[in-house]
């Protein structure tokens, strides 16, 4: 049996004869001598060899990397000058009496320690990548944070009851991946978006308080971010308000946190409303840390001669905002150039903007083609309202609100995060968690001609606003609330609709009729008449959280098997052609015009 | 706010004024004063109202069962007399000031302490169902097991890596469940049926010690205890051996019947070698509260004249087993007759037996059509044998050992779980936990005219059995243990190989040739490349555990949400047919002839 990890020996063992396992990270052969950078899950330590011991000398002469070894040796202090105060085991050395070889090695593909691996590379030879220390990190917090999660869970009494993998397609939201039942000839499964339903079916059989950490699946289309199966840290809790669930959960993710990282996150989390959140930011995740926010100018700019203005601030549903930038006024033309070609991405037509060199002085004070086209008081106006200073930047977005929101609300986290940004005080490096909440109930669909629900069918209108959905849906808002940190939504959630009546009316305005509402959403209906309690709950990612804590480039990196934006697992090559027999077994046969 | 859980108001909160929330358990109505039992997932309270408050009195009398309700009131003692010591609240009421209905209920299908109720009713309401109070039970202590295990694990250093639930197929062993991929046309992915190849991944990328609390599904037909997706408390750890780890588990199963239930389980679990299982009890999950076994007199019976006997016990692979029953002598005849067609099940051909009426008159004290037919030698040698008493009954088993093993062995605890056996000390009730080692490596297929993997095919031979695998796999014996409880089989596991050579070697004794291996397993051989380091693990069934700790009739009853034996959900009816558009999506479509 080993001693203790062989990253965690360190002067406690000073004197001690000590037994490690571990993998050979790195063999130095120097001045007679033999070292050996032995690594686990721990961490690293040196092991030095010398020609005293003939034959654990020979050992340690035939050792590669990634050997996998035991060895037995004395630890001792390292030579004065040669300590390395990164490693726990950085004080010590092992003065090696005895290797045994477990398991030999042939030469890796590549280096643990090469930065630059293509994602390719890495998750074709996935068993080799998890072995390096940033990954072994990576994975050892996400269990951190999960296990966290539960000790606090448990603590306020929620039970981690499972729901089903294999459940009922409703074709609702995203695209459901399918599962063909071999006994019931025709019939599918579906696999869970989310354990919705069978949470709150959970709140109705009266378990009060339930989690799960749990896979999810979506079959879209992957987005960087995205995967097709998912974690979510999913919960629900009986009899409680808005306001007390929030507590809840933005306690837990406090004290997340603070186990996992020792970070205090504020003590109360700011909170704002959906309707700020885009007015202000252009965004409904809006990152803090920027220090950056939109001045609307809509209605200043309805009768200028600036036709871009005037245009989208006459339009229905336009909008014409202003981002000022301090101390933008050094940004050079093709930097600004560049953000003209960001913001295009957003669907921008082009990016103006008005450099302020002197307040003052007004008009004069001001430089940019478009100047002469906003007449004086739009332009005392804009001055005003912005509060601009000499050496400011401003940059306008002046199109459909929909397209302003994305393009500027970009363009100010880009910002923000730039060099420029960065050192002109216009980014604070510190987590800036916030509650956005009253969100609208629903979203208007323009290719369906419908509303849509803006978070899921089932979530709860606010208090009041019960009439908006027969009378003017689009005036209804949700007792809804995401958890938003540094500009992610980390979680997401709502009070549910708990009365049946309430639930139709929603399905109605959803333009879901009885019969459809019947097939798909039946059982929850049923269980609605049966006392269900007041319930509302809340979903995170925890991929999502465990990508920021780490500071990881992609959710890819804090997944221990994950598929590349095709959807494939290099490692297993999944998905793979089967037998025409299995595919007999369920009834279905592929579509071979289709088939490669 | 609540001021607790329902079922959790006592003498501690004499005097208060309390509130709380739940479900109208009863309603009875006595001198003109409403008793409520209030019910939530802690338990019940009784609440009193009273005429004195008109209001209060009126919404009273206007509940009815399963109504959602907030109560706020006196807690008081209850007069004397009136106490019920099964309940936490049973020596006070609460004298009731106010209720506010939050949700009303129509008449529920069933009442809910009705314990006759088809598990079809039950499932099909599994809303309700889970509110009867074994089910909140059940699901709780489903609940503790899996954080118990939790803490355990985790204070061993064991950390939980989730695997992926979209995975390749693997068609060895059970059928896949398959999930056809939209992105890769023709393609498909399988649910996993464990985790196995990828904790091995674990192993060799370094992680040390790992465990999962995970869905696992088999696409077979469902037995009494089956379930299409079932959870697997999925563990495994390097550098130990078979003793090391299993002694891990162990410790792990008895921290948790301490933890959750009071239980002591012995502080060394027995071991039992496969070989010696199946001789005395005919099964590798022997169930050891019954104090039946067999005595092996094949070699005695071989030249009887009766038949039976001799014809099994000269056949290849044939057995005779005598099975004592102390004081079977009292069974009747007709008892006897039912163990005849109960063993008929498992393919035995009759039941002989022999009464033992007095063991000193030799032949003339047996009784039974076939003491006749059996020289007086094979006679003495069977009573020696079988140490058979006065008011003995020996049962034989002769056939093919499987048949013998299968019938005897089922008879063995039928007989011991009997009123007879209960009464007569046949049947020892406590819990008997069990080892069972050095299983087989292989099982010869008759079938398939093959060697299949007895455990499965990464399972490492014992020392010195390696070179069993190219000479005769039979003789192969392998590092696996299954862990079993009172009969049933808990958990299964083995040390892992950890050689690309050995894994090479077992391939071939599978047939499994070299292409083959490389197509369906080559990132494992190509894993055990680097460095692999000795490993091995096991996984437990939780639903199993859960079952047998509760004391429930089925898995069904520790399973929120379960498929019915034919593979249905009949709370959400699911498997259901999709849209043409879903299908198209996934380049499949229906065998038309097939589908209803």
């Amino acid at each position: 049996m080993r001693t203790c990890y062989t990253g965690e020996v360190c002067r406690d063992q000073l004197g001690q004869i000590v037994t490690l396992f571990g993998w050979v990270h790195r063999r130095r052969d120097h001045g007679g001598v033999i070292f050996i950078d032995l690594r686990d899950r721990a961490g690293l330590a040196q092991i030095v060899c010398d020609p005293d011991r003939a034959d654990t000398f020979a050992t340690a002469e035939s050792l590669r990397n990634e050997f996998c070894i035991r060895i037995t040796g004395l630890v001792r202090e390292r030579p004065a000058g040669t300590t390395n105060a990164d490693l726990k085991s950085g004080e010590i050395e092992i003065l090696c009496h005895d290797i045994e070889i477990l398991n030999a090695s042939v030469t890796p593909p590549f280096q643990l320690d090469d930065d630059n691996l293509s994602e390719t590379t890495r998750l074709t030879h996935r068993v080799l990548d998890l072995r390096r220390p940033q990954m072994q990190r990576n994975m050892m917090l996400r269990y951190r944070v999960s296990i966290e999660v539960r000790k606090y869970l448990d603590e306020l009494g929620f039970i981690d009851i499972e729901t089903p993998m294999l459940t009922k397609s409703t074709p609702e939201g995203a695209r459901d991946y399918l599962v063909p039942s071999r006994v019931n000839a025709g019939h599918f499964f579906a696999l869970p978006q989310s354990p919705q339903l069978f949470k709150q079916m959970l709140m109705v059989a009266g378990f009060d308080r339930y989690y799960q950490i749990t896979k999810c699946f979506r079959d879209e289309d992957l987005r960087a971010d995205r995967q097709p199966e998912f974690t979510q840290i999913d919960c629900e809790t009986s009899f409680l308000n808005e306001t007390q669930i929030r507590e809840i959960f933005e306690g837990m993710i406090r004290h997340v946190f603070n186990k996992v990282q020792g970070v205090s996150l504020p003590a109360e989390f700011p909170e704002m409303t959906w309707q700020e959140a885009m007015d202000r930011f252009g965004s409904d995740k809006p990152d803090l840390r920027v220090k950056l926010e939109f001045t609307d100018v809509t209605d200043v700019m309805k009768d200028v001669d600036f036709k871009v203005f005037s245009g989208a601030a006459n339009m229905v549903g336009g909008r014409v905002v202003a981002l000022r930038v301090p101390g933008g006024a050094q940004l050079s033309r093709s930097e600004i150039d560049s953000y003209t070609q960001f913001v295009g991405i957003y669907g921008a037509k082009g990016l103006a903007w008005i450099k302020v060199n002197e307040v003052a002085k007004g008009r004069e004070g001001l430089q940019a083609p478009i100047v002469k086209n906003i007449h004086d008081a739009a332009l005392a106006e804009l001055l005003k309202r912005t509060e601009a200073q000499d050496g400011d930047l401003i940059f306008f977005g002046a199109d459909k609100a929909k397209v302003v929101n994305d393009a500027i609300g970009a363009l100010r986290v880009k910002i923000g995060h730039s060099e420029f940004g960065r050192n002109n005080g216009l980014f604070d490096n510190v987590w800036k968690p916030l509650w956005v909440v009253d969100f609208p109930m629903f979203e208007y669909d323009e290719d369906d001609n419908r509303y849509v629900a803006a978070h899921h069918p089932f979530t709860s209108p606010k208090d009041g606003h019960e009439d908006f959905l027969t009378k003017d849906p689009s005036k209804a808002l949700a007792k809804a609330y995401d958890m938003v940190l540094n500009g992610w939504e980390i979680g997401g959630g709502s009070v549910r609709i708990h009365r049946e009546e309430v639930q139709s009316k929603v399905f109605r305005a959803l333009k879901i009729d009885e019969q459809e509402a019947r097939e798909k959403f039946g059982f929850l209906l049923d269980a609605l008449q049966y006392g269900a309690p007041p319930h509302g709950g809340i979903a995170f990612g925890l991929d999502r959280i465990v990508t920021m804590m780490t500071g990881a480039d992609s959710i890819r990196d804090v997944i221990a098997f994950p598929k590349t934006q095709r959807a494939q697992c290099l490692l297993t090559a999944a998905p793979s052609s089967v037998d025409e027999k299995q595919l007999r077994e369920l009834h279905i046969r592929l579509r071979q015009t289709e088939v490669k």
